[in-house]
Formats: structure tokens, sequence, C-alpha cells
């Protein structure tokens, strides 16, 4: 139940970044809602083909379209009377706590399925990616999970990783859940706010490198 | 039986839109071959996947695979001696007939599989888009689907819904999967050759907003 | 077992290819790791998907993620201390393998499962070509695939080809598999080193053709 409840949250959300990245792309109504559409469907629909649950969840369930439907227009409606442009942020903070949802709740259901806790983190990581990468690159945008900077893989590999971790240390599966998708947002948040970092794999070391980290374009996470 | 032979003219007008796709982008001829079959193979393929419907149609069956090389092959000999350049009208419209195909026939495979209305309608509009936006996003382009005006996705649900709406009312199958396809391509076909729109979502309503409705370059549906 | 030493081999070389196209990105270190992981199981995750084979290979086997990770990892580590830049070279070879590796096997295990040949050549390029697409996509690339003089996808059906063939001739199935495999590698090293070339699809004829052939860019396989 508190999956089911979460995997609802999650399209919710991943429907909201969805309907932002299409306004910001300036799409008519419909184009709006197909993104937020595919953006919300795309990391559960995998993760179901990946493990082979039948009938796929919104197929089964209308539901999830009805919630998807709403959370897109209810953002049409909220945002219609703006006068400044820049939602970035908002579709970013709405897509950090989807990759949240989904990536945790992945790996519970491939824990479920019998997969090993490596195979968990794996299938977590790209159910919460997929949906957020497949609107980017509809919107002829660098997936955010690619982006200089952006911890989005690493959040959701710590947030998956401290699942498993804790639930082997014994803590019950529903604190370990949400301490796990706390972990996940915490890491989007900060790097989204303050610039927290990985080291770079540079494939030279010159004296004069070509783009000098201090010298970059501030991350765009 | 009806299926089967709109399934065919579907891959066959899909395998010519991304011929064309390829051609515009000077590929070889292999590659104008491979734009073509992923294209018209891939709004069928995930709509057999997500309905987990195996063999997959192409796979169980090499008639597909021989029509697609046919209308690839044969839109090579057609155009080879053009003198002038841009055919994307072309493309557009074997792309339009191909979307109210296979989006009518997949909502209909969706309905024979129990599945609901609006999921039959997502599932449609899904298994008809599919292909062109693969072509797109491989041949570096914005999806149709997404460009401002192309009213993609609304002539997919529009045609799926008129489907559902007029076998609810009693009519026949057959008479409603040809009426619904040719919503479909009328929608498109009007988006295409008159500028038809929906209105827009916008994130501001400056009163100098950026890109004016009557300043923006026109629409490239 | 040779088909799953050959795997392994395979992803191995699509992860160094993801690897070091992630590194030409200057992604973060886990931003390699991603893009080497979705290299590497993206296209035997379609072809399990598309032959109904479940659980999917590095779901049932957590040596493939493990084997992944080696790669990224030691090609992060290999690469460290260079002091020139470009390695587009290096990555094309290590996709060349892994195209030949997967596109092979992948036909063999449409064979096995009763595909036809035609649908196995299909399945078997679709194998090889997917995880190097979806790494060029991510990336914000053009699909080496659809790049004009890549020979790619001509390189995959020609070993697929030359490997159904050698079977009807009666050759063993694990010398078809190699000579097929060593179809695939040379005509892709031929593409990248030699600039062997397949005739145009052009869609006009213009004494002063757009873009000559003789003038155009030097093709960048």
């Amino acid at each position: 139940m508190l999956l089911y409840v979460l995997d609802l949250i999650g399209v919710a959300v991943f429907a909201v970044s969805g309907a932002l990245a299409a306004g910001r792309k300036r799409l008519d109504l419909i184009g709006v809602l197909a993104l937020a559409l595919v953006t919300a469907i795309g990391g559960g629909t995998i993760r179901d083909v990946l493990l082979d649950r039948h009938p796929i969840f919104w197929l089964a369930d209308p539901r999830y379209i009805v919630v998807i439907t709403v959370s897109g227009l209810g953002t049409v409606w909220l945002v219609r009377h703006q006068r400044t442009r820049p939602h970035e942020t908002a579709m970013l903070v709405a897509d950090a706590l989807g990759l949240a949802l989904f990536s945790v709740s992945g790996a519970q259901i491939a824990e479920r399925a019998g997969i090993s806790a490596a195979g968990g983190i794996v299938l977590g990581t790209v159910t919460g990616a997929a949906g957020g990468a497949i609107r980017d690159v509809l919107s002829a945008e660098i997936p955010v999970v690619l982006r200089r900077g952006s911890l989005y893989a690493t959040a959701a590999i710590a947030g998956t990783g401290v699942y498993f971790a804790l639930e082997a240390l014994g803590v019950a599966r529903g604190a370990a859940t949400l301490v796990g998708m706390g972990v996940v947002a915490s890491v989007r948040f900060a790097a989204i706010w303050w610039g927290l970092q990985l080291p770079e794999f540079r494939l030279h070391t010159d004296e004069h490198p070509i783009g000098d980290a201090s010298r970059d374009a501030p991350s765009d996470a």
C-alpha cells in the first residue's frame, strides 16, 4: 500500500516536471500533457518490462493516467499567470522528488523479484532516471543525468545503496525505504542549490587544460 | 484480416517516411534502409512489448521486413532523379498516414487485450507516435510530436477517442476503425497545410512577451 | 559457453566505449560509470525484451555489472594521465568490437529462438547497434550508426548475413560465429581507417549539388 501511494506521488511529480519542461518549450496544451505522460510513465514502464511484470502498471490501473492528467493540467493552471519566465528550478525539484520515489521503489520491486542488491541498485537507478532522460531527449536537451555536476545517478545509487544497507542491518523495510528516498532527494538538492561535486574524469592533464575547472561556465545541474 | 492489411500499410508508410528522412540527411543506402526499418517497427514493437504479445510482430512474420525493405528501396528509386531538394512535406504526409494507421490499430489491439478506453487511447497514441519520434531523435531533429503546432498527439488522441466513442454508440468495429483513422489523418493534414493550432501554454504573461505569437517564426509542423 | 564469454567481452568493450564517450564530455566519475553501463546493457536488454527472455541477462547474473564497473573504472585509470585529448578512435574501435560481438551473438540467439534468418539479421543488427545509439543520443551526438560513411549497419548486416550463409553451407556454428564477427569488425575498421563507402542516396541530382561529395567535410565515421 505504501508502495502504491509512493508510485502515485512519483508519477504526479514526474508529470509536473514534464509539464514544466513542455511549458519552457512553449508546447500547446496536448503537447504539455503528452510530455507529462511520457516522463511519468517512462521509468515504471521500463521497470515492468525488464522485470516481466504484466500488465504494465498504467495499463492495469487507469488511476495513473488520471493522476498524470490532473497533475499536468494543475501545473498549467497554477503557472498560467506568472510574470517571470524561468521555472527550471521548479522542474528540477519536481524531477528530484520523482527520482527519489521511483529509484527506491524500483529497487524494492527488484528485490521482491529476487534480484541481487547490485541488480536492484542498477534497476532502481534506471527506473528513477529513465523518465527524466526521455523527457530531456524529446525536448532536445542534454539529459540531466549526464550534466556535469548533476549528481543525478550518484543520488540514485546512494539512495538505493543506503536502502539495501539499512535492510541488511535489520532496519524495517518502510523505514529503509523512506531514508533511502531522503538520501536521493538530499543529494540532488545539494547539487541543485549548493553545487556539490564529484571529481572529474579528464582525458588529459595539460598544464593549460582546455576548459580549466575554474574557468568553466557554472554548473547548470 | 483488416488489421493485418492496415498493419502492413502502416509499416510501409512509416518506412517511406524514414527513408525520406534518411535521404534528407544524405545517408548511404544501408543507412536509409536502417532508418526506414527502425521507424516502421518502432511503434508496433513498443505496443507488443507493453501488451506482452510475443513473438513481436516482425519477428513472427518476415513479410513485415520484406514490405519495409521494398518500401525503402522503392522510395530511393522513385526520388533518385528529382532535381529539387526538400521533401519534408512528403515525409510528413507519409508519417501522418502511419500515425493514423498505427494509433487506431494500436488502440484496437489494446481493447482486445482488455485495456480500458483511457489506456487504449494512451497506448494507441504511443504506438502511433513512437516510430516517428525514434526516427526524429536518431536524425537529431526535434520530434514532430513535440513541435509547436504539429497537433501530432492531438490527432492521435482525437482519432482513438472517436474510435472508442463510435464503438460505444454501437457503430461496427470496422467502420469505427476507418473513421478514427480518418480523423487522425485529417487533423494532421490540417496542421500541415492550414496551420490549425491549439492554445499555447506559456509560463508567463508579460505585457511584452518573449516571442509573441504574432512575431514567432511560422510553424514548421 | 562460448556465447557467455563473448557476451562478457561484448559488455566490457561497450562499457569502455561508453566510458570514453563520457570522458570526452567531461562527466564526473559516476556519470562515466552510468554511461558505460547504459551502453553495455542497452543492446542485450532490447534483445532479451524482444525475444521474451527473462530474467534479463544482467538482472539474472551480477557478473555483467561487475565486468562493466571494472571496465569503466579501468578505462578511467588507464587514461588518467594522458596528455593529448582526442580518443574518438579508441571509442570507435571499442564500439566496433562490441558491435561485432553483440550483433552476431544476437543473431545466434534469435536463431535458437526459432526466428527466420531475415529476422535474425535484423535482430542481430538492432542488438549490436542499440547500445552505441543510446550512448550517442544521451551524449547529444549523432548516432554513429547514422553518420555518413560509417558503414555501421552495413557491417552488422554483412556479418550476420555471413553467419547465416556459412551455417547454411554446413560450417560449424562456432566457426561461423567467429567469421561473422570478424566480418563486422573488418568492415567497421575499413570505414574508420580507409574511408570505405557506399553509394549515397541523394534527393536531387543538381549540376552543382549542395554539398558535392568531393567538397564535403571528411567522413567522421
